[in-house]
């Protein structure tokens, strides 16, 4: 599959001899000739994709080197030469940005095509304004009809924006400890706030208004412009998750020190006095901003990848058909059980906190509550999924086999996060069986937990990955639709550049789409209910029923989730305190596997919810 | 996409009411009997998938686990718990491998569905044999000619069975360092190796004779043995890792005693005297055969891997197409200066083992050389690269979209093992660039040697890419085959169970393919005089011409990574002798990086081996 660039290699051309009778010449000019046609023709998309792939790493190891070089807090390598190369990835995502923009608004006339599926609900939250679209997974949105115009995103909530948000209020936290020490920091911390400020608004504009855009004009350039905003946020990712870790270690050390555990030296503080008298509220306020700056960094990395594989591809017009949405009655049980186990996982997390930090006796009560209410939880959640697993094993929903790239990101993305919780828990039941005597008395609960963790990822990500490849059984529906088919195109006219539907009259849009949705839920409604079951009238509301069933489990399921993010991401993190592991393991080791397990585990519970959130919306 | 398990679950059959006339037992026996109905129903594909890779991938971190714990040398978890861990999983793959022979073997009578892609020319070496046969990616081998029989097998070299032999050898002098220390060592020491050699020989008669099947019955049960192989190899590629690190790390640390440098605790050797006199030639000879053996489980990992995805595929007729090969004329600078390359980098080893182990200056004069060398060797690659690169701008063949899994397979394990590689470099110019006074003369030529081992990687990765996915423009060939499609089936009937087509009648096919070979070569050759070209008659020769450089290209490429693998592989890694970035990172973490990198350098070094390989099969 071949491209256009835009990019054309011309230098050849100085090379083009003058004209010259002799034979050889003649025969020169046509190899250069050809050559040069040859060299200006479109460059192939697997090596456009390979060449922006590679690109977009080896910015990320750069960044990464840069990092582990930081953690030795060496005289070399200081924390503003981290920041200053992370200002200018910034800086040229602005730019690139910027550029895409205004060709965008120059390109209005042409008619858009834009993947249904990619996006989230997540930006717009309000479900009552896409009343006639369909989600189907956490980076898809069948948005077809878009109410939204620019003043409508300041109404819409999103769990996307309010991520946004926080991180902007970090961002002024930053300049503010700035402010406070500008004497005797390097002004990159000052200015790194400011450029991640404007970064951050310019971003969410750009993911409102262009997330679902296929391009198809100058593939190759705008590959690399969309590459680089994932690695970008990929590293600010790998930034946020590194200074929280070190500073919660530093926390980890300081109590240890107080307990007179070990004599552990702690991250040094400026060496100036603070110009206002604020600075303290600053930088303890913003550790508590960094779960949602991480999680947001790391959503719009999917997303933006997702563009990325969107580039230059050929869409199927029937994958982006909308359905009617459903109402969710009977939702009682669902949510109950859910806050209940929202508001005890926040009882547990402040009781924690509290007494961990206080006698050795209260620090193993605090790590034997924890593991107790973790094996309670985590049974209920194993529950919920095998009884979600049961209902579809009963329920006769087809499975849905077309191709669907942001599909397979969810998928794979659940599957790699588990990894790290995997890890972690594996090294507990080995710390466990390695235990020898005097070891604490929590460890048989801590090796239950530990098992029920695996258990529970491995049963929830059945559930989830199941609920997202099954479809409903449309009665109007034909044939299973192909999404991914390199077969010609259908008879509509190809589309040529970026396309958005955001500049199409969208009430002309809206009102035809309308019309549709009521014949078609009227002409459901008529299917439904001249299908002759083979069984007693009783089985006639089973269909409701288990949709029911599923959207109880599945509410259930996002609050327990909501709650097992809430609590490492707040500080609950007894694997650094139970001892066991770190007898087993050594500092060196157990601090490695977790540094990078707990933020993977926190990504998989955030990216668990808005799987979820799809999974109750589909259903 | 369901699929026949053949696990019926029928448990739910001992719940079946008696007969009884009441109406709510009526309905209760209806439900009962359509939950079992629908739970004996063929399993969903994609469970079936995400349920067995969750197996896998929890087998292995459960071992890496156990390995992590026994890097902390502790007294609770010592080898034989790892070893005995590894033995169970390999019994465990020795009893599945052998039912699934056995009933291979019953079922002889079916004929089999094969993927031609799967497989790799390095089981069957020999080329002359498969003169009928097209090789596409490492991972794929259009064999449809199976002239190869049992006897044959014993004949062919092949570069997977050269790698088990080695392997098996190591597992003798295993055997005899336990038969010297048995005395005072576990008898799971003893234990191991021999059941390492029964797996290593029943893994390469399954892989000789299985590997291409395109498993079609007992599915799910299938994917969780393929997939247990899969993991079990990569586990046993772990553990020769680990093994191989720490043995190296050891003899640095010595080395570094012995110099004064620092005075660290060495591994301990048994506390027993060796009851033969070749013990140490045995401990010594094992770990130069450990880069060997860590290569051919890698390698059975990735095949068994395309055996995994490949279970209930339905596969197109058209791609297992055979195509006449052609000879290889005009070989002769490539080979040469392939030689050459490969003759220098023997030579720089050797040089650089002996003089690293010296004093202070005879090691940095070697880190010196091996740099210089490497800029040379590098610059070279990167050239030929480029050159080849810049062939295919000019060529016209056209690129190859359908979908092939082992390619896209070999694609991602090119481009993910190169991470390693880039990790390390940037690191190294991270600490170059941070470097003060007083650092090494060398550093400079470091930083080139790590800038250029990037660029080096990149380019090639994008040759071999290119190269996997062009085509050759075949006269007679019609519209591009679609490989992978959700579309029915052809007019050819499906297949059931596995299929094989080694116990067809070769005679009688091979007569067959010959006959439609000698055809279409005379087809293919009427097409190319036909061709009637716009420019002059002396660009009729220009395709052989390309060509002829493309060969060429390939084959010093070869030569080159394969001295770039011998240099790491048998001890020459100046990383941890220059110092630099170990004064930037800390010991701790620059070993934890190296032992990352080195590994995955070696694969991808011997992975690119393959890719040019099949490269060069293909041009």
């Amino acid at each position: 599959m071949v491209e256009h660039s835009g990019l054309d290699i011309m230098c050849l051309n100085k090379y083009s001899p003058g004209s010259s009778s002799s034979s050889s010449s003649n025969a020169e000019k046509k190899l250069f000739s050809k050559l040069k046609v040859s060299l200006t023709k479109t460059y192939p998309q697997k090596n456009a994709e390979t060449l922006s792939a590679q690109y977009g790493t080896n910015l990320l190891l750069i960044g990464v080197s840069v990092m582990l070089a930081l953690a030795q807090h060496g005289p070399a390598v200081k924390e503003e030469h981290l920041l200053a190369f992370i200002t200018a990835l910034m800086l040229v995502q602005l730019v690139w940005m910027l550029c895409y923009m205004i060709r965008r608004e120059r390109e209005r006339s042409l008619v858009p095509e834009r993947d249904a599926h990619a996006g989230t609900s997540w930006i717009r939250g309000d479900a009552r304004q896409q009343r006639f679209c369909h989600y189907y997974t956490p980076l898809n949105l069948a948005l077809l009809c878009e109410r939204v115009t620019v003043n409508d995103c300041a109404v819409c909530s999103g769990g996307l924006t309010m991520l946004a948000l926080l991180s902007l209020i970090m961002d002024a936290f930053r300049i503010g400890y700035f402010v406070g020490y500008h004497s005797c920091i390097s002004a990159v911390l000052g200015v790194y706030p400011i450029v991640h400020a404007l970064h951050t608004i310019s971003q969410v504009h750009f993911l409102w208004f262009h997330i679902k855009d296929v391009i198809k004009k100058y593939e190759t350039f705008e590959r690399f412009g969309v590459i680089h905003a994932v690695f970008t946020n990929l590293l600010l990712w790998c930034n946020g998750v590194m200074s929280e870790a070190e500073h919660f270690l530093n926390n980890q050390r300081r109590r240890l020190t107080e307990l007179g555990y070990a004599n552990i030296s702690t991250e040094a503080e400026p060496h100036c006095n603070c110009t206002t008298s604020v600075c303290s509220m600053f930088s303890t306020s913003l550790y508590y901003l960094y779960p949602f700056n991480i999680e947001y960094h790391i959503f719009v990395s999917a997303m933006l990848f997702v563009m990325w594989k969107n580039i230059g591809r050929t869409l199927d017009r029937h994958s982006n058909r909308k359905r009617p949405s459903t109402r969710s009655p009977g939702l009682l049980l669902g949510p109950l059980l859910g806050l209940l186990a929202l508001a005890s996982s926040i009882t547990v997390l402040v009781v924690y906190l509290i007494h961990v930090e206080k006698s050795e006796q209260t620090r193993e009560a605090a790590v034997s509550m924890f593991y107790c209410y973790g094996v309670v939880m985590l049974s209920c959640m194993c529950g919920a999924s095998g009884a979600g697993l049961l209902v579809y094993r009963v329920e006769d929903w087809p499975m849905d086999t077309g191709s669907n790239p942001s599909r397979q990101l969810d998928t794979e993305l659940l599957l790699g996060s588990s990894l790290g919780s995997w890890l972690m828990s594996w090294c507990s039941v080995v710390a466990v069986a390695a235990a020898g005597r005097g070891s604490p008395s929590f460890r048989w609960i801590c090796l239950a937990y530990s098992l029920l963790l695996v258990l529970e990822k491995c049963v929830q990500n059945l559930f989830i990955v199941e609920s997202l490849y099954r479809r409903r059984r449309d009665p109007d529906e034909g044939p299973v639709p192909e999404i991914f088919s390199v077969t010609p195109a259908p008879a509509v006219p190809p589309y040529d550049g970026i396309v958005n539907r955001g500049y199409e009259t969208q009430d002309k849009r809206c009102a035809a789409l309308e019309g549709e949705a009521v014949e078609n839920s009227a002409a459901f409604s008529r299917k439904h209910t001249d299908v002759t079951l083979p069984v007693g009238h009783r089985l006639n509301v089973t269909p409701g029923r288990k949709r029911q069933i599923l959207k109880n489990i599945t509410i259930f399921l996002f609050m327990c989730n909501v709650s097992l993010w809430i609590l490492p991401a707040f500080g609950c993190r007894p694997q650094y305190d139970n001892g066991l592991e770190l007898e087993t393991f050594g500092y060196s080791v157990w601090t490695t596997v977790l540094n990078v397990a707990i933020p993977m585990n926190l990504f998989y519970r955030m990216h668990s919810v808005a799987s979820l959130f799809e999974v109750f919306r589909k259903v």
